[in-house]
């Protein structure tokens, strides 16, 4: 598989023609569910992948490789080709930041004074409002790069720091504006029901018929969203409320998913199974009796570490008991300004890891196939299978287990969108010059 | 403090010359211990900071500033200088990986089935010792690099992967080539008392007969390190042992340095205490009883949350008491292989924060004017005072908390090294374009 070769094959009328062809390279085609072998990370050392108009038409080992006929090759130079990253749960589109009260907390100040001081998700409710729509493009693209600058290609982002329509409706419009700018998917998600607004507190029913009656319709008409979330907690929304909220958008052709079971156990989990959830996120209170439900709803369970993390919380989420029950298990980000403050998904990984007890593999398919899942792109990412998108990312490492293991270390040699390559800016170092 | 101001003052005769203005700017000082007002930071809000000769030339509040003739002029756009961070324990220069061990780990083997595959400080060594010149210098390049695209200009290295005198010393002759290559400052740190090497299993003693007969009089004849270190610890070196090695340390007038009560307390930093020692690292498990003796000496403690992080240590250095003996607490990455595989200083400010218990003033200084004394270097880095290195970091943030608080989110917008400019190459972003 040398240029030369390549020379002459473009001379046989028998050479598979592609637009690109990346050679000498192990793959992590993390297609190991569905592949006979059972091989860690569905590995293929010495692979080689074609793509041919944005798809990739030819994986496997370069000894069973046909002849190409490319118009650019890729030397890998013996790294690592994965699925390019997905971050499935992020609230990354918001206003102001909450980095005073984290100062707060940690000079010893109670939550009592803090909230007197503003703070809490009210606070970012406030700056959302008060943030223009360029505010917002410029604050949530700032953090969407740092994310893409990892290898993640496939983002999803919620609403939820509106809670009244015209800011939940700026936020969605962001989203897609952000797609546009970067040329990345980004699956949006409405989440009116994240908590109650200031203005109708102690009437949580009451609001909820607003984002029934009145934001959902506008939604599901101007086609806003691909999802709807909500966050079924004591501090949320009930398990009644949730109900309503998933029937009605089950009325307008929307999936669901949900923040469930992260403080508390409300069975929030077993009803998103009922109504064939895209996926079920956090899971701290997860009780085993409910896995066997999301397994037969096919329901992703999305852990979030980093949430884990800055709230120091101690009650683990039955992370053995999801593998036992083969529900598959995405890892993302969480990345919002209140409880999960990171914009590295590679560090989400890492703490999945040593927090949670993933396996690194287990790690990486959290974030490529499994996070496909949660957003229903199993079909077509998260994976190197022929027909997938070639959104692919090309790693200088050794062995996949690096990604989880080392901490702002490794960055993209190269990124594909649809096979078209992006610059990844961090990796043309100047500053060592 | 305009532009057309100073063309105006240029014709002044009385208009202070500089080489770099930076205004319309907030500084974070970090010379709040000495200065006369107690504000957080040592902030000063509408700041003016004036470079000459790579030095510190004036630096106030707008308000009192004199006219200035400046070559050039930056417009700070609100956003805040602080000095450039500092890194003051690391171990950034080895060969291979340990991440197949990490793996291992989370699939359930045992430690001792690890070792028997070879794991363990042995196999860093291993891969160490068989590591050119060339190979050590690259691979640490590129983890050097990701700490200075935080904005870390000065860091410590240390060797002990070696453990004889040809890879100790190669270890020490690559830290001074990436010195040179990249013009930031390095301090060598010589650490051949890190473990005892296979070869002389058993006799600790001899080896260390070795280090201090053979290796340190070469180390001090050639100026190769700017201090010594040792892991006084059960699996390490004993109270004894370390007392010899600091004894023959201060024949040949070189500081000391310690790894101390990381697992146990074998009163270690007691005994650096002794000896004047720059810093005792780590500290878990030291008892209160020896703070005085710490205060007394004016050693650093430096505090390394990374390591507790990926050890799931749950025993916490007693950072309380340190403050309240107000020893000066220093915060690191321990960027190694096995223990804190995180380039990432601002990743050890946030878990300082948030596993220790620091405030984000206490993170920052811990990484600037804690971090500078841990080295030394607390005359003329580390702080923002006249007379200081031009060492700096401008950041686009709104207050200093956010580089605690935030992960992977602020990048410095520029750094300057001794007043000279540093491209930071993940801030000219394209990814997005
Ligand atoms: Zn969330
Ligand atoms: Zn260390």
């Amino acid at each position: 598989m040398t240029i030369t070769d390549t020379v002459i094959n473009q001379n046989k009328a028998d050479a598979h023609r592609c637009d690109l062809l990346i050679h000498n390279v192990s793959l992590a085609t993390m297609d190991y569910e569905t592949s006979d072998s059972a091989s860690p990370y569905g590995q293929l050392e010495d692979g080689v992948l074609a793509v041919t108009a944005g798809r990739i038409s030819w994986v496997g080992a370069a000894a069973e490789a046909p002849e190409f006929d490319a118009i650019e090759q890729i030397d890998g130079q013996q790294g690592w080709l994965t699925p390019a990253l997905i971050d499935c749960h992020t609230h990354l589109i918001y206003g102001g930041s909450r980095a005073r009260e984290f100062e707060m907390r940690l000079q010893g100040y109670s939550y009592q004074e803090i909230s007197q001081q503003g703070g809490g998700i009210v606070s970012t409710v406030r700056a959302t409002r008060a943030a223009s729509e360029q505010e917002l493009f410029a604050s949530g693209l700032k953090r969407l790069q740092r994310l893409m600058a990892e290898g993640v290609t496939t983002v999803e982002i919620k609403s939820g720091y509106g809670l009244d329509w015209p800011t939940e409706q700026r936020m969605l419009k962001v989203a897609g504006q952000l797609a546009e700018h970067t040329g990345i998917e980004i699956k949006r998600t409405f989440l009116a029901a994240h908590a109650v607004p200031p203005e109708y507190k102690d009437r949580a029913d009451d609001y909820l018929d607003l984002v029934i009656n009145e934001m959902l319709p506008q939604v599901a008409e101007h086609n806003l969203a691909d999802a709807v979330d909500v966050f079924c907690e004591g501090i949320g929304f009930s398990h009644a409320q949730t109900e309503r909220l998933f029937k009605a958008a089950q009325q307008y052709g929307l999936p669901v998913k949900g923040h469930m079971e992260q403080l508390s156990d409300l069975k929030g989990s077993r009803l998103a199974a009922e109504f064939n959830a895209l996926s079920v996120d956090h899971l701290e209170y997860l009780a085993e009796e409910d896995l066997p439900a999301l397994k037969a709803a096919n329901t992703v369970a999305v852990l979030l570490p980093g949430a884990f993390y800055c709230l120091k919380e101690t009650k683990l989420p039955p992370v053995q008991a999801l593998f036992e029950h083969q529900i598959p298990v995405a890892v993302s980000t969480d990345l919002n300004p209140g409880t999960s403050p990171i914009a590295s998904l590679l560090l989400a990984m890492n703490q999945s890891c040593l927090l949670f007890g993933l396996t690194p593999e287990q790690a990486l398919a959290g974030v490529t196939c499994h996070a496909a899942q949660a957003l229903g792109l199993q079909d077509r990412k998260g994976q190197l299978q022929v027909g997938y998108q070639a959104d692919l990312v090309l790693w200088s490492i050794d062995h996949p287990s690096e990604l989880s293991y080392a901490i702002n270390m490794h960055q993209p040699q190269q990124i594909w969108v649809n096979g078209q390559p992006r610059l990844n800016p961090s990796v043309s170092n100047t500053t060592g010059a």
